[in-house]
């Protein structure tokens, strides 16, 4: 099969390697799309090596495909299954091996490449802004980076849920087009900004925050804190922005917050097999209506992974990048 | 009745007040025993106002007596029953109204003055490392001023759910009489004291904390996040230390840590009622059974309570300090 493989120095070289052979509980999938991930730019640089089990030179954290064989103890998804879902490595390849505990269903109605770009943005979205922050109907949501791929994917999941959702961006031309997407109170967030100005921006328009999903940390978190209301709950799935931060432990206390972080990728296999079961029953159904989309910005063809890359890592896509695998 | 009044100027003065009338939720209480709390110091020196409701200028926010009166609403307690409870203000008195939802029996093995330094202790401890921290038994905990009053009560309940208690104090001496209370890992926090090296002593004798109960906060927190292992809770209840610190938010995502604050004055009347009830259930009967027993260091009349301010100020104490009402 044909494989992405990061080599020495981070170069992306297409390589041949053997198709991988599906373990008892395991099917084996011809992928037909693969996300790009700011993670995968991360491992490219050295900086996020693969957990034990996963390919350790493949990247690709997310796939859809068709299932092409199964282990002796699979009784579903069966072969010629359209499934996606989250993987800890291996995803950019026309062949992987997963648990099929980790498999999602892919909707009849939906393009099986663009699938490719589902399953870490909604997941994610899911688990950490419903399951992990408890939304509820009528609450208020921050999202941080709301034009990236998991931004777009929890704006449109907190409308579903009847919540209102105030986003971030550095760029006024993503936020339109957020807006066009549901988003109720854009607030750009300029270069350098100061965290209390720009939580008091976000509280004047939308009021106090119910649940932040923060894809980016660093001073995003004095922004979280400031804004969020009592009980407020703020995830944390990345720290683009800082791996550090002050915390306003008065706030906290005074507000009773909690502030939680999060990844998918380290998770045991029962864990994400149950943030798998949780997002097929609560989101694929309104994937399948067509209620939420996937956000597809590019759509690029293993030959040209390079410049996939290179669109996640420049920052201006709206939404995903998926590598076509066909 | 007589009661404590904070003057201007932090002065503490023994008054004449009338007795307050019961509202129709309400209960009229005899106070016996009242607890006095680092939360009225800071309320002396006027950093600490009461909320809307409670009597702005009487201290003590916790109570143990006997039910003098009730409202017309109240099926439960009635006249001459041994109450203890919460409040958010007026505990420091000779009687004192409150909810009749937010009063505990007071089980009649235990003295009724002695009993008015339970509530914040236990039902904090409880609230927090229990039901907000989800401790289990087999875990890990860790407690921050293990020599306090809420810090006896966490660790005695910690230990009868069958968790190891790991706590940190200043004092070489109050380790030591923790450890006779059941303190299994006796951690000595010296003055300026490195978080990250602190976090390596505490787990290299305890392994990594499943839950942390900080009432410090400040440097602490850095001790927390270095310490906790997969999933840990840190809950901070506490600011002493330091209302600003500095989050690791690399190792918040990387081991999915939860920071949660919380404070109990504040809560609406409906969730004080939520953690009486909980107490009730699940601490009152180890009390009552003395499986776990309150900590009182000094029992203090009414007309020394300055000394007693000044025993909890000087943090020398082990456990309470109580003011006796009788």
């Amino acid at each position: 099969m044909r494989a992405l493989v990061i080599h020495e120095g981070g170069r992306l070289v297409i390589e041949d390697r053997p198709v991988p052979e599906p373990g008892a509980e395991q099917v084996l999938v011809r992928v037909h799309g693969a996300g790009i991930n700011r993670a995968d730019l991360l491992q490219r640089a050295g900086r996020y090596p693969a957990p034990p089990g996963a390919p350790p030179d493949i990247p690709g954290l997310e796939f859809a495909g068709v299932v092409e064989a199964v282990g002796s103890a699979v009784a579903s998804p069966g072969p010629g299954d359209r499934v996606m879902g989250i993987v800890a490595g291996g995803g950019q390849a026309e062949y992987l091996t997963t648990a099929a505990a980790h498999c999602a269903r892919v909707p009849g109605t939906l393009d099986l490449v663009e699938a490719g770009g589902i399953p870490e943005a909604f997941i994610t979205a899911h688990d950490a802004m419903v399951v992990q922050g408890e939304l509820m109907a009528g609450q208020r949501v921050l999202v941080h980076a709301v034009a990236s791929g998991v931004g777009t994917a929890a704006l449109q999941l907190a409308r579903c849920l009847g919540a209102t959702v105030a986003g971030t961006s550095r760029s006024k031309d993503k936020l339109d087009r957020a807006a066009e997407l549901g988003l109720d109170h854009p607030v750009l967030a300029p270069p350098g900004f100061d965290p209390a100005a720009l939580a008091a921006e976000i509280t004047a328009v939308a009021g106090p925050i119910d649940v932040t999903l923060d894809l980016l940390g660093g001073p995003y978190l004095g922004v979280d804190v400031a804004a969020a209301g009592p009980k407020g709950r703020i995830i944390i799935v990345g720290l683009i922005a800082g791996a550090r931060a002050e915390l306003d432990i008065g706030a906290l206390l005074r507000k009773r917050l909690v502030v939680r972080g999060t990844v998918l990728r380290s998770r045991p296999s029962n864990e994400k097999a149950e943030a798998t079961h949780l997002f097929s029953g609560q989101v694929l159904p309104l994937l399948a209506r067509a209620v939420i989309r996937p956000v597809i910005d590019a759509v690029v063809p293993l030959a040209e992974a390079e410049r996939g890359y290179d669109l996640v890592a420049a920052d201006g896509t709206f939404g995903k990048v998926v590598l076509d695998l066909q």
